[in-house]
C-alpha cells in the first residue's frame, strides 16, 4: 500500500504568514504551492520552494482566483478561456521562481473556489486542461477524485492523478458532504486514519449514509492551516505508516 | 544598414488601454510586452502576444516594479535578490501566456524605474542577469547602450543587445540629457531620424554640447504612448527605410 | 419640466484614463465619482472632484466591487454586511478627498454589478442603505427607478432619488431589456431624446413590446465612456433643453 | 504620573492575521488602526474598531504607504501633495467604518516608512498636517516626539500629541539609535520600564552615550506584533502601574 500526502503550502502574503509550512513539509510528500493569485508573492514562493527542495518534497503549482482578500475562496465570474489564461500566468510565475530555486514544478492543483468550480463544470475543467497542455503536455493535473477535472484530463489524454480528502466525509454518490451537514468534517485523526486505511486496503471509501463506494486516488489531501492542522496531519501520517502504508509522492520533483 | 525598432506595448490594465498597440505593431520589429507588474494582466498579455504573432513582431518580456498605480516609474526599495525574484516571476507569467498564444519570448527588457536602476546600479543589473540566466541562459537581455545592465550581461557571458533612444538627447559622456534640460527630448521626427541615420552610418551618435560619441546598438527605442507617438514612430520608420535602412528584429521570435 | 443628468466619471486608474471627463462635466449636472473600488485612486479622485467643483457639477460617491481588473462589472460573492462595510469605506475615502477639494459628496450611487445586485436583491439593498445611514442619514441614495434599492431606501425613510437610462430600452414590467436582445440599447440620440421627452411630459416611459409605463425619476443616466459617449450625451442635452427641459442637479453640491 | 500606551493594531489583511489584537487591546489605552493602505480591509477594520469600542480603547487612524507586500515599511516615491491625498483617503475609509462601529476616530498616526519620512522631512509633515486639517481641524496628530511631524503640527496650530518608544534606545540628540547598533532595541521589560519610569518622574529620557535629555510625550508606543510583543507590553504596563503611573488615553474616543 502506497500513497501520496499533499497539502496547500506557501500561502503567506508579504509580511503575513499562514500555517506552519516548516512543520508540514516534514509530513507531506507533495506540496501545492500558491502562485501569487489567491496568496503568495515572489519571495514567499522562493522560500517555500527552497524548503520543499531541501526536504525532498515534490512541488505542484496551486493556482487560484486572483483574489487575495477572498483567499481564492470566492468564485470570480470569468469565462473559461479567461480562467485558462489566469492559470498559465500563475503556473509560469511559479516556474520562474522554481528555476531560481532549482526545483521542478511537477503538477498543477487548482485551489479553493477554482478547484471546486473545475470539479463541477466541465467547460472550466476543459479550459484548465487545455491551458496546461499548451504550457507543457507532461505537466500533470492533480484532481479531486471522481470529478469533471479528472474526466477532462482523461478525455484530453493528459496525465492526471486524483486525491481524496483526509478530513471530509463522502456521500454515496461520491460527492463531499456539504459543509455544515453532519459528517462533513472529520476532526479525529484516528477516525480519519481508519477510514483511509479501509480505503487503501479495499479501494472502497466509507461514506455517510450508505455502503462504501469505489474511488481511485493516488494522493490524500491534508490541511495545512488552522490551529490543529499540523497535529492532525502528523497523527494521520504516523497511523498510516504504522499500518504499513508507504507515503511517497505520486511524481518525483 | 540594419537595425531593430522596439517599443513598450501591451500596457493596458483590465478595462484600461494605453496607446495604440495595433498601429505600433505595424511599425516596430520588436515589442516589449508588459508582464503584469507595472501594467497588464493575463487577458491583455494574450491579446498583445496574439497581435504580435500575427504581425510577425518579435516579443520580449518587459518586467517592471509591481506598482500599477505608479506605472513602474517609481523605485520601490527592494534588495537585488528580491528584484531578481520579481523579474523571473513576471517573465514566467508572460512565458505561460506565450505558450497559449504560440509565440516565443525572445528577450527581456526591464521597464521604467527598474530599467534605469539596473542601468546605473551594477548590483541590481547582476541580480537581474543572474535571475534570467537561472530561467534560461539563452534568454537575451535588451539593455540601454553603455550602461551597467549591458556590462553585467557581458561579464556573465549572457546574450545581450543594446538600444538607443529615438527621442532622447545624449551627453558627451554617453548619458541621457536629464528630462527638463534643453535637448532632453527630441520632438521632431526629421531631427530624430537625421540623428539616427548619422549614427547608423558612422557609429557615432551626435550629442548635446560636444563631438559625436561611439555607441553600439542593435535596436532603437521609440515610444508607444502619448498623443503623437504613433505618428512620430511611423515617420521615423519611413525616413529610415527611405535612406536604405533595413528594419529587422535583432532576434527571431 | 426639470431633470438631472448624471454620468459615471473619474474612472481612471493611476496612469490610465477612461472617457473624457472634462467634456462630460460640461454636459451633466451630477457626477458619480469612483471611490477606489472598481476604479480611481486618491489623485484621480482629487482631479475629478476639483473639476466638478469648478464646473458647478454636484458630486456623488460611486462605490463598486473592489475589483479594478473587472471594473466592478463582476459580482464578487460577499455577504450583505460585508458589502455595507465595503461601501462605507469607499464613500469615506471619497469624502476625505472631497474635504481636500472643498466639495460636498451629496449622494451615493452603487456602480455596475453592485448597483444591479442591489436593484434585485433586497438584502443587499437594505445593507447598503443601513451602511449609508450609519455614515450620514442625510446622504441620499441615487437608485435605479423601480428597483429594490429604491424600495429599501423608502422603507428606511432614507432620502432617495431615482434614475432612468437614456440609452437602455425598458420592458413592460419596468425592467431593462437584457443586453443582446432587440431594443436593449438605444444608439440614436434623437430616438433617446424623443423617448425621454415623452417620459418627461407624461410620466409614462415608452417600452419595448407594450404600452408606456409609469416611472418616477429625478435623473437621467448617460454614459461617459465609449467612443460616442460625449457626442451622444451632448446631443441629448441639446435636444432636451431645446424642448424646454431645465437640466439641474437633484441636489446641490 | 499619567501617560497613554499605544500600539499598531488591526494589521491583518483578508485571511491573514498579524499579532494578537485581542490581548493587546486589554493592555493599551490607544489603538492605531490600519486603514487599508499598508494593511487591513473593511472587515478587518470593523472587527478591530468593534473590539476597541467594547474594551474602551481610544482609536486613531494609522495610514501608511499603499503597499501591503512591503507592509508600509518601504518609502514609495510620492510628492508631498500626493501623500496628503493618500492619507485623507485612508482616514476617510476608516471613518466610514468607524461610523458603522459607532466609534470616533480621535487622532492620526502615520505608519512605518510614512511616519519616519514625515518625522524627518518637513515638506511631507506639512502636507500631512494640511490634509488632516482640511478633513477636520480637531483631528489630532500623534507624532514621534521631537520630530518634524510634531513641529509641523505646532506651526499650523494643529492639535498634536507626542510619543516615545518603549523598546527603542535614544541618542543624545533625541534621535533613535539606528537599528543594528548597540542599544537600538530594548528587549527586557524591566529595563524598558525603568527607563520609562525615570522619564515619567523627571521628564528626562536616559540615552545611549550621554546624559538624559528632555523629551515631552503624552504616549508610549509598544509593539503589537512579534512573538514576545504581548508579554513585553503586559509586563511594561504592570510595572508602570505598580509604580503609580496611571495609564489613560491622551484623548477620549
Amino acid at each position: 500500500m502506497q500513497i501520496d500526502l499533499n497539502a496547500d503550502l506557501g500561502e503567506g502574503f508579504g509580511p503575513w504568514s499562514m500555517g506552519d509550512d516548516t512543520a508540514m513539509l516534514d509530513i507531506v510528500t507533495s506540496a501545492n504551492v500558491a502562485c501569487g493569485g489567491h496568496a503568495s508573492d515572489p519571495d514567499t514562493m522562493y522560500r517555500t520552494l527552497c524548503q520543499a527542495r531541501d526536504k525532498g518534497v515534490t512541488v505542484g503549482a496551486h493556482p487560484g482566483f486572483n483574489d487575495p482578500l477572498g483567499f481564492g475562496r470566492r468564485v470570480i465570474p470569468m469565462a473559461p478561456d479567461e480562467i485558462g489564461r489566469m492559470v498559465v500566468a500563475q503556473i509560469g510565475a511559479l516556474q520562474g521562481i522554481a528555476a531560481l530555486a532549482g526545483v521542478k514544478v511537477a503538477y498543477v492543483k487548482p485551489h479553493g473556489a477554482l478547484g471546486n468550480l473545475a470539479a463541477r463544470e466541465r467547460g472550466v475543467a476543459d479550459a484548465i486542461v487545455a491551458a496546461i497542455r499548451a504550457l507543457d503536455p507532461q505537466l500533470a493535473l492533480l484532481a479531486i477524485s471522481g470529478t469533471q477535472s479528472e474526466e477532462a484530463a482523461r478525455a484530453a489524454d493528459h496525465p492526471v492523478f486524483s486525491e481524496v480528502f483526509a478530513d471530509r466525509g463522502y456521500l454515496p454518490n461520491g460527492q463531499l458532504v456539504p459543509r455544515g451537514q453532519i459528517g462533513a468534517m472529520i476532526h479525529d485523526a484516528g477516525q480519519a486514519s481508519a477510514r483511509l486505511l479501509s480505503f487503501l486496503e479495499t479501494g472502497q471509501m466509507p461514506v455517510v449514509g450508505g455502503e462504501p463506494i469505489a474511488l481511485k486516488a493516488q494522493s490524500i489531501c491534508v490541511h495545512g492551516d488552522g490551529p490543529t492542522a499540523v497535529a492532525m496531519a502528523r497523527d494521520i501520517r504516523a497511523r498510516l505508516t504504522a499500518h504499513g502504508v508507504t507515503l511517497a509522492a505520486f511524481l518525483e520533483g
